[in-house]
């Protein structure tokens, strides 16, 4: 099992008057490469919602490298780093597609909720599954 | 009854490369002049959704005029233009604080919305309160 | 000469508290549209402005229908709908991908200007080129 | 010298369908702050930017608490934790206006940079300003 890849341009209204990327839209880089991760390794996140289980996001960090630039090719790698019974934390890696210059890395810890955003524990099957490709992309 | 106004200056993340607010942001910024305004005449949005009605924005114009920046000081002017039974329209002006140049100005269609998406008619009491106050704006 | 036609997914980060994707995003779609459908027809738009034309948004109209939801899979088509010797006017069509759906139809006006902001004339190659991708996607 | 406080209300577009404020925006929330605590110790970065000096954000760190929702009046409260030659970090937490809930906490890293985006020292005035005000809000 690989970690997991998104491809995408840089959009204009992602950038700011600094003529490079605002720094926010990184945020959402991560969560589009686990989107993409989630369906890749057989979790689609809609259907994860609709079933009643959230992952809010609980903490963030990111640190910054070389600055994007509007519609350059940009990837982002996805991976699952820790697996605890009510918790998830993906790692992630923004690279320009081009050369492979590192943009930005970091990750975020998601918590399992109910629609009350009562947290809960993340049923056995989504545990099992994330703690699989964890240990499959480690080895 | 005069027209809604709110005032706030322009974040560092709503400009772009050109080195001015990006153009999708006077949607957002209309959205707020409607929060404020709405407030004023004693509608509280957030407690009309949480009565089960929905104003979906149906068609929103927009012609800009001078740019804004970051920090710049704005105001948005909101009013309405048209009450129908299943719509209501605001209509906006954007306008620098310090010399009252015009931004931008436009409008959006509401229509009015159950939690499923169906088209409704617009209760009594807020249709006359639209109503009411379009009028008043106008004389 | 066809339109152009850009594909992704909706982003989490694109829906609002209505279940939807949130209106203001069209417009971001829409230059993305635009970015895809330069490039198709030779006109790198990163390179237009390093060569010091800017093509600021003077206009735009949205109107909206069914909506977008997260993770949908969404095409959006552009043309050019009018060439002046000082604006560009590109039309827009989003559609989900699966059902052919209407999300969305608009247009965006495109005024030249220097990089002080001044309005141009567009160059003549670029004006050749929108005008004969115009005729021809017409046809 | 007291930390910075900035004070405004959750915008609709805020918001994601999890209907509560999407995580991203809290960065945008921190540099809100960052802008009107500078203001208020004496120095308009928007003046800063066209002096040729820009802060790039090399890092930031947020951990969420309780979630925020649309039309919430939140208030931001800024400070500066740490000054070194060739960087500042500020820390912020968000709170719920009414209550003093905590919303958010978490810092940026800015790294001093030249219009090409080239490392460089801060200048003297602002690194003995930024010193002197990250004491004064510590005693």
């Amino acid at each position: 099992m690989k970690h997991g890849e998104s491809r995408f341009r840089v959009r204009y209204a992602e950038t700011d008057q600094m003529g490079v990327v605002h720094h926010a839209n990184y945020i959402i880089w991560f969560e589009q490469g686990r989107t993409d991760y989630m369906r890749k390794i057989g979790v689609n996140y809609a259907d994860v919602e609709r079933s009643g289980l959230f992952l809010a996001v609980g903490e963030v960090q990111i640190r910054y490298g070389a600055p994007a630039r509007y519609d350059d090719e940009v990837r982002v790698l996805t991976r699952i780093d820790r697996v605890q019974s009510r918790a998830v934390t993906f790692a992630y890696e923004v690279l320009r597609a081009d050369s492979d210059e590192r943009l930005a890395s970091g990750y975020t810890r998601l918590i399992a909720m109910d629609a009350n955003g009562t947290a809960r524990t993340l049923p056995r099957d989504l545990l099992q599954r994330f703690a699989e490709v964890m240990h499959a992309t480690a080895s």
